[in-house]
């Protein structure tokens, strides 16, 4: 008998946004597993320490780098694909012995999430639950009062890194986005808005599920500082920042 | 002093895919709004049935309709805008009067969300709250177990309604892609797919977030029939079905 792995969305930071089925899942967990950059505190841990069994037995995984670089450089790829295997086969230890590990991840497990690194390696191999989140876009629109998509519209998220014409017809194309990881790219990401025509309605947002969130209309913007994690949300409605 | 609306988003389906925020909001409501068909139960009522206080003011918004039409007809465009009107100036009253209102909607209140179109009637004017939800799509791609997108994939939700030339573009253009609304539109989406050459790895997702969701590759489905709210997820990432 092995045990059971569960993949369990935690929110996109507020603890309060934590679900019911993510805390039964914690509660039912012989083993936390969480993903942490090395020397940081797990983001996602943090959301739900307060819920944590005493004496439960946690498993940090630690990142082997603490940047992150297009999914191209093939080097990074292989040192991140190490990473994981690793990872799987520390849980697969614990789910041999008949325990239930818990993967605790922000947001939501299967949506842009390191969790899905684990499950393509073990959800064939053992019984496998997965606990929908709240995810980080669903945190910033929220935060932003900003109605995203409705009826008939069409919704897309792009990564920033793209190039500068194919973000612009992409966010031409689409009735709402959000650009996501905006780091050093936000000057291009304004640019490919503007020749678009979708600049006007876009909205910075940063920390956006946290107590000091900031937005702003991206026109109100005035420098291109932009953290990794900051998001530009392109409402499909006309609506306040 | 008025009072304040919160809008609660109260998950998928499943009555432990709710937030500690969403039964926060409840408990706290002096009025609970719901949006249902005339003559049926509100879907994010009976997610919530548990946790409503005794004796707690309900106010049911009942759509004129039962079927919905593309939003370019305008006679049901205009009786919907009447409808979303008269619900806008009904939770007014209780906002005048001081009352706290929580309108619960199904999935997230801002991502496709009847909630939406009270927000953007009365949130300039009464102090406003969104509570983010875990969203219809996340409750069917965690019940199917598959990733849906990861690192600087591109994710698309396009409704079924598009031209099957404007779908099989889409589909073709993204890493990863959810097409809702499948209804009698199933055999153009299959079509679509297939062009995009992304129908092999196509899951059809009915009921995805009640107990009794079924979920098949979109190959292996023999028939056309769809219902309206099913949907076909197509993931960035090879994974079982």
């Amino acid at each position: 008998m092995t045990g059971r792995l569960i993949g369990v969305g935690v929110g996109p930071g507020d603890p309060e946004l934590v679900t019911l089925k993510a805390l039964r899942a914690l509660a039912a967990a012989d083993v936390v597993a969480h993903f942490a950059k090395a020397g940081h505190e797990s983001h996602a841990r943090a959301i739900v320490a307060a819920h944590l069994a005493a004496g439960v037995t946690e498993l940090p995984l630690l990142y082997p780098m603490t940047t992150e670089h297009p999914r191209q450089a093939a080097c990074y790829r292989d040192a991140l694909r190490g990473f994981y295997d690793a990872s799987a086969a520390a849980i697969a230890v614990h789910l041999d012995a008949g325990r239930t590990v818990a993967v605790i991840a922000e947001g939501d497990p299967l949506f842009y999430g390191s969790y899905m690194h684990l499950h393509v390696r073990l959800s064939e191999k053992y019984p496998t639950e997965i606990v929908a989140g709240v995810t980080g876009m669903s945190g910033c629109w929220s935060a932003a009062g900003a109605p995203i998509a409705q009826g008939d519209d069409v919704f897309t998220v792009v990564p920033a890194t793209l190039a500068e014409d194919d973000l612009a017809r992409r966010l031409g194309a689409t009735d709402a986005a959000v650009v996501m990881k905006l780091g050093r790219h936000l000057p291009k990401v304004r640019r490919a808005l503007e020749k678009a025509g979708r600049l006007a309605r876009a909205i910075y947002v940063e920390r956006g599920t946290m107590a000091d969130a900031r937005l702003m209309r991206l026109g109100d913007k005035k420098d291109d500082a932009a953290p990794y994690f900051a998001v530009v949300l392109v409402p499909g409605w006309e609506t306040k920042a």
